[in-house]
């Protein structure tokens, strides 16, 4: 796990290189049929840390492509059989193995049913790459830790490049992200080892994030349930003032995600109410940062190196706490769910 | 708290009665209104509780009506400014006071963009019933425990309702709901107060399903969250398996909610890997169950009565703990968020 979360600004640069030169990542084919069908709905469909991916594409597809957007409940095609009506809809497929039977039903539903298919994954010879009109590879190389740390990124920025690329933009500013990247992992390890013995012993935890940020406080969740058995919850900032604001205490600590940006402005008044809660606020990105990070051309570029210090979080209490973050407990790198 | 659980039934009555006669609940309008305007997607935007309805819907939607359907990430039309293209889109906004500024934000912007929107809420006097272009009433009068309750069910019977109109269903099946709701509601304190005290001391805990039965799942996490404290996490079924399943050990009890059905079948393998983990599992529905439930003559009914001996239980584990389940900490009738 800490050798693939050190190998991401080197994937990245593999799949800024792979995007250039046509056809290594499949990305400008993917991008031209989606241009070509020209649809007006996009569905996502993953499961587990893809499905964080998916939620920041959903983000990219609202607010940069314009369009309305849903992540797909694969069970209602599934165990439903449900069969809606799926013409001039995009349907993008988002899995690191590419080998989940729910994903596989889901593309191949949407295909009869008249969507465009799009599979993002690690694995071009997987049955998902197969079955949809178009494959992006994310190029990340092989993943043999059970907690996806690069694949994670790697499908980041392959769905922000697509989506540059539908856009007709260049997605210049990505390649300043390997530099960026490299520079987040030299600067992490001290302060994400005080995080670490600051949260050695907490039982509960509380991830939070806005906009952008969302899906790496629920990647960050994840990492922390899966590697470290710590009880993470992620919120999006609006939605804990409803309800969840209560389980928080001094012995409830909270991971806020706030790099500058129109996310991390909404977070302010979030971070008001856990600052009136007396809670252990610990800030990734922003002013006042616990980790801070470096700025980026572009905020939705921010969530590639948000997550970093995180994942090197649930590494550094998965071993403080006597853990492997190699070998968690009941986990299986291919989920087989139908 | 108590006495808005019990209600329930009555509530029930209420709306199948306000929705037979046109004009008390407003569903005959609004389902003429989406009749006409054939839309082609379906958005749901809600928050915190209110949310919980909106997935049940999204099942509704995607399964029955035959259309592909999204929750709104309301921050993408507020923080980020977006305005996707809405024509052919139906927004149900689902609030029970009406009065969240994001949600308003949300419908009027819908508005503009061109989707036809429809608001379902307890307050037919508020800026959102105002704003959208039908109101749907769920006539569940006046809630005054801040853990919301009988609006959540009335929310959940008015969406069902709802789409029945506009398949042109009569809807008939429901009218069995507040009969089968009094059953529940007699023959659940017992056992729910053996669960209340089985999970008294606990820190973490699980809820799951699929379907269905996903939103009941996240709903009674939700009121062991604000009422009771418990760090409870729900995941579907399928999610449970792809991570979180790591979490589960003897001290992280499981609620499994699990009727028959489509939803219920699709459980059998989560139950297993929870079997095998030797997890603590109460099921709520179904065969072998915590809490049993009479068979309901719709699966997509089960809700409505799944979800009863769940509030019960956050009542009872917050009074078993010295709490006071109708003065949560930290917490707010209406949640101001923008």
């Amino acid at each position: 796990m800490a050798a693939e979360i050190a190998e991401q600004p080197a994937a990245w640069s593999r799949l800024l290189d792979g995007a250039g030169r046509d056809g290594a990542s499949g990305l400008d084919r993917a991008a031209a049929l989606v241009r070509e069908h020209s649809p007006r709905f996009v569905l996502l469909a993953a499961r587990g840390t893809s499905d964080h991916a998916a939620l920041y594409a959903k983000y990219l597809v609202e607010i940069r492509l314009g369009l309305p957007a849903g992540l797909v409940s694969p069970s209602t095609l599934t165990a439903y059989r449900a069969r809606p009506d799926l013409r001039d809809v995009l349907l993008v497929a988002v899995s690191q193995s590419g080998g989940s039977p729910d994903l596989l039903a889901c593309v191949q539903t949407a295909r009869e049913q008249g969507a465009l298919t799009v599979a993002v994954t690690n694995a071009a010879a997987s049955p998902l790459a197969r079955a949809a009109h178009a494959h992006v590879d994310v190029l990340a190389g092989p993943e043999r830790a059970v907690a996806a740390t690069k694949t994670y990124t790697a499908q980041l920025l392959a769905l922000h490049l697509l989506l540059a690329r539908v856009l007709g933009e260049t997605g210049d500013a990505a390649a300043a992200l390997p530099g960026l990247g490299a520079e987040v992992l030299e600067a992490a390890p001290g302060p994400v080892s005080e995080l670490a013995t600051r949260f050695r012993f907490v039982q509960r935890l509380v991830t939070t994030g806005r906009g952008y940020a969302y899906p790496t406080a629920r990647e960050a969740a994840l990492k922390l349930m899966e590697t470290a058995y710590v009880s993470a919850q992620a919120f999006s900032g609006a939605d804990l003032l409803h309800g969840p604001l209560a389980l928080v205490d001094p012995l409830v600590p909270v991971l806020a995600v706030a790099s500058p940006g129109a996310g991390g402005d909404a977070m302010v008044p979030v971070l008001e109410s856990l600052a009136a809660r007396h809670a252990d606020v610990a800030r990734i990105g922003g002013d006042g940062a616990a980790v801070p990070l470096p700025p980026v051309p572009d905020e939705a570029l921010a969530p590639l190196l948000e997550i970093l210090p995180l994942q090197l979080l649930a590494h550094d209490v998965a071993v403080a706490r006597g853990g492997d973050p190699d070998a968690p407990r009941g986990l299986a790198k291919v989920t087989e769910t139908l």
